[in-house]
């Protein structure tokens, strides 16, 4: 899966503006000869699994279209301390010009593609996966997802357009579980798929016995009430875990047998994965 | 210090539009009745250093025009789990449509301030100081070093065009540090100035004896040539320290005697303050 | 179900610009009295089902923020001719400078809203739903789909990321019926519904024997192999007929018993509803 | 006459993103091999008048740049149903992701220039022109106006700052015909032409007798007053019929002897013109 | 005449970011307490015609929506040294962050309209009238054209779009004067006046004798020559003067008996006026 | 030193856009063949300095981008009249609908730099360099500024975000010159430079002995004043001259011995530089 060019360009073209902020690179310009050309390896100090390859690549075309690049992994390749990620080699003081946005995009992405991966690996052998939340940072979810999917993780919904999910607050201001399901059911396209949390087992039976969900999300279970919630809806609906999930909580979680498990730390609290920009000159 | 309406306010369009995507928040639309009110409380739940109120809260205010805000906390107050940070009353649909973007702002920005202020607790009684860096989230910049700034920490350039920072390979490029500084200094502005990267004592010398520069970043040095270095440049340009810096080894960094310490984590690596919204409806 | 005041500001502030375009208006700028003053009042002259009421109002307000507004008629509403739908008082140049723009965006979508209610009416008492596509104006889908919720009918995808459509060069490039529903099985997530289009009933034993589909489209199909295949699905999957489809055609279609009709024209060839605005000067 | 390049990107680029939502196709890129090629054929399937071949094409090359492109029809051209417009070879995945943004616009536009083409013929023989009007859609008029023109029809106005045009509304704030005109006259640069909208026979004597027009909008007239009305003005002034007009009115209109007819619905109310894509996998 | 608070507020929004640059107004933020009011005059340092009030002032309420605003001047009014144009009340970091966007939009268009109403002042009864051009500040057109309004001059064409000016260039390429005319006449619609650039007597006797010109440029003709085709066009067209057009020559050009005087100078190359901000603390 | 770009492109997509208004150049749509080719050549009519090749030449290859270009000088090169700047080879159509945008941008920023190489040659042969200020025209700073150094002058702050420079004003709103000093030093990060503005050799007095500042403002000095405040900072800060500077005035301010000569001039009221476009056809 791949995105669009478009939202690619933009976020680079964005981010590279920010960083020249009234237009110029001041001390590449001062300090470096017009005519000097130098190569650039990107390289994995640390390992990881690469992310962000695309828009990192594209800072480097928007500030010189003449840049020779040739890559040497791709999104999703796993990486060793030392790889080589891509060499790039052209003008000198573009090169400079655009490592740092290069390298915001791709540490970030390649941290997040990395921490997925560290769930993913923890649940192995469970039926369960791992998918992301809409706890992202403000401008880079489609960034953030995709990133997800990298490191082997699942999409939640991207938005609030685009399926329904019936929350605590919700289900209070519709009147009840019934009656949010009801309202849901009608107004939902007929592409369009309905989630409702609960937050007992005894909501969980409301739901059940009222119908018109495609997906339940237990929130805050206990490991105990999530292995009784799944023998108690035994493929009916699909489950998902949510709250209090982290490195250490999570094959628990995934051995009770819940087709899902939303990790908001994903895309909020992903540290990033440490790469630079070796140049010889 | 507070950023520009200008700024916040196009950055929260862009979160809102990215979250709304095709235009509607289907769950609260089917669900809520039109007319029905909510009061929102937005909660700390663990400890922290507040950042983000306005973004956060202008979320609202640009889904619906009619709320009614009651501020508790201010940017830069510290955070204890459960207090109350602002209380929104208004249209429920707006309130539940607004609710994942106030937090997205709110929790990556006040977990910056939060780690910036463990940093600056970490070395209190020093006189160095905590500068954040470059490595920035594409598109967060201007919110992020704010938050460094709401945590105590100090601001360090913002882009490529505000002032000059020399590193290695603008030094390689230029011919030496002495070619690179003088370049430097021949082109930038009076309202300029001039940091250069050393890796060695050898070069630091070199610095020292051609002039022409404000600041010295000693990139990677022990702590003993840390020293060693402080007292070889004795004032005569300001000092600061990057590389390997984390909450373990900050405080021996800043007892070698440096100015100032940047941290790239601060910006790129800085997990979320939980914070929740409450909602009684 | 309305619209963000985030996507109407925006095509409103884009769509008097368009009418401004060097910046003024010319004839009420040169013939108007600065100060004087005009009471307008926008009026059906035909009967329909209007839809757009806020963005229309919205071209005055951001022409003059000082314009006092009474509204009679809400989106949804039947109006005969003659109908006062809203009252506009406020200072004359900037009515006429409006006056456009706030048609152009209601006699379109009021238009739309009239045909989808007309659909609606034409397949009363069947079980069928009447659904639009994604053959919309560029520019205009949030609005259209908007105006056909508001005209009774229902909305199916908004675009290529919220939901996945299998149609026949999918199946052909995918390698065919089983390895299509798989793939996108495998890399769709939870919350993601997937159609599959058939263009035969021995197609349609394929999607039925395979699995994994939620919605299955039938494409073209004569009403007798629509009715037939609605008896073999036999609530499996939910139904969507397609092509062919028009006020002539649509109850013989919706009486074989299919659950969705999909309409393409009610997006791409509504006729404007016939509105005015009577000023008194 | 061809638009500008720049108005053309900008449209194509917000309507792909429009279908893109948050970023990418889900369908074809979970079905699709990323290294699948296919030639796709725009084909008409009905007769009318190509109109939009270059941002129908355009939606091609921004999503990927790669395709191989075979233009076998200009605008301007008679389609007969199954005549091959284009053909467009290329990456499978991304022929499939920009097929329905280029269909939106050239079915939309060619559905323009065929209705313009079948008032045009209407009158065939007479000398007056078709002229189109600002009821277009939002955001949509430049495009709109140049379908028109592909399709023999003439541009009015394109917006309220080109050219003065005094209605009813106008004259009675400006104190009536004669002050309205000297106003308009007197602000007007030399550049700029003028005409008054009469409603009556009466009101025509003003602004002839009065002078400063350049055009006069004869308003709702009957094809008698039309008549009387071109008699009496004799050359003196460029004439216009509004109102009423169809395509069963619209040759009786002409045959009075005006010298354009505007028709509001060329660009408010054409139906799309059937094309599609064809495509070999 | 006024301009479009959208056009205006887009400005003035761009030119407050440029000016804030990463986001922040770091002297104010950091000198001035957050709770100081202040009370600032715009007082004019020499005498002109004021232009710009309302960008100028839109500088203020988009820093901060809270200034109390006491305007003293008009758009048009002459200005003596010391005048005071408006009084601004309110927060003083916002009164010092917003005067040098304010003041940059006033100074330069009151230097246009200072400029111009020297020309307009200039030829002082004559029957000539003073006209800008195409010759403006790259994003500045709609604010320089209507700063020459202000000034007394009179607006040209506004753009490439609202009007035809045939230069010798397309004449030479159309295949000459009777060919260019015929083919502008052809492809005009009834809304658009058509202007010829000559540059002889000789080209002068064509345009006459082929007919359809509305205007006639007479580019860098002497005064003999510009007095002869006045007398030989004898208001059969209007006529424009253009070329070395200064205020030591602007009035022998205006007694020549030409219609319009076009100016480059006006928009291209005018002084800013001198106007300050006073600012009580 | 060269302008990103980024920078560039959207500035000349701005100005083609605003001159192309509603979308098309009529003229030359209508009279030029199209297929006609032509070749034109940018030529000085007067002596100066070129600046603004790279945006000038950017207006014709985003019309069309089968130009074909030969660069004859570079920015910084004196031209004399005649001098032949570079000639494009192309579309007729394209090369007359982006000559004047193009030529806006040249004439504009060649003035600024023949103007800032007056200032610049007026005072050859003395210490002092010329700087340009904040007093620019909206929506141009970076070019002014770049067109600046182009000419040989130096660039001060770029906006309120890059430098602090403390005015009369935040002296009296901090409390006095001590206080604005420690505020501003305890405020502004490592990497910022701090100016503060005297306007009596008392003030200067306790800017020298509090110290914090980096550079003084001599504002409004007489030239006995400014050679005694030379004198008595004797080097210990960079000293600035503003205020009253023109041509006449400049030598002497410079041989004061002041460090900066400030002339907001150099943005505010250059005349634009003669320059042309010669088209073969």
């Amino acid at each position: 899966m791949s995105l669009s060019p478009l939202i690619i360009e933009d976020a680079v073209r964005r981010a590279l503006s920010e960083d020249l902020g009234h237009g110029h690179d001041i001390t590449s310009q001062s300090t470096i000869p017009a005519d000097a050309d130098g190569v650039a390896r990107i390289v994995a100090r640390e390992h990881g699994v690469l992310a962000g390859l695309v828009p990192g690549l594209t800072a480097f075309t928007f500030t010189d279209p003449d840049f020779d690049i040739q890559i040497e992994k791709q999104d999703g390749d796993f990486l060793e301390d030392g790889d080589v990620i891509a060499t790039i080699e052209g003008p000198a003081r573009a090169l400079l010009t655009a490592e740092r946005t290069c390298l915001n995009f791709m540490t970030h992405l390649s941290g997040i593609a990395t921490l997925s991966a560290q769930f993913v690996q923890a649940i192995d052998g469970t039926k369960a996966k791992i998918a992301c939340t809409r706890k992202t940072l403000p401008g880079l979810r489609a960034f953030q997802k995709y990133a997800v999917k990298v490191g082997g993780g699942m999409n939640h919904r991207f938005g609030l357009d685009d399926a329904i999910l019936i929350k605590d607050n919700h289900i209070a201001l519709a009147g009840g579980i019934a009656a949010a399901l009801d309202a849901a059911k009608n107004s939902a396209g007929h592409m369009v798929k309905i989630e409702i949390e609960v937050d007992t087992l005894g909501q969980l039976e409301e739901v059940l016995s009222h119908g018109g969900a495609d997906i339940v999300m237990l929130d805050n279970f206990s490991n105990e009430n999530l292995k009784e919630a799944v023998q108690r809806i035994d493929g009916a609906l699909i489950t998902e875990a949510s709250g209090g999930v982290n490195l250490g909580t999570v094959r628990a979680i995934a051995e009770t047998g819940v087709d899902i498990i939303s990790v908001g730390a994903l895309t909020h609290s992903a540290p990033a994965l440490d790469l630079g920009l070796d140049i010889d000159v």
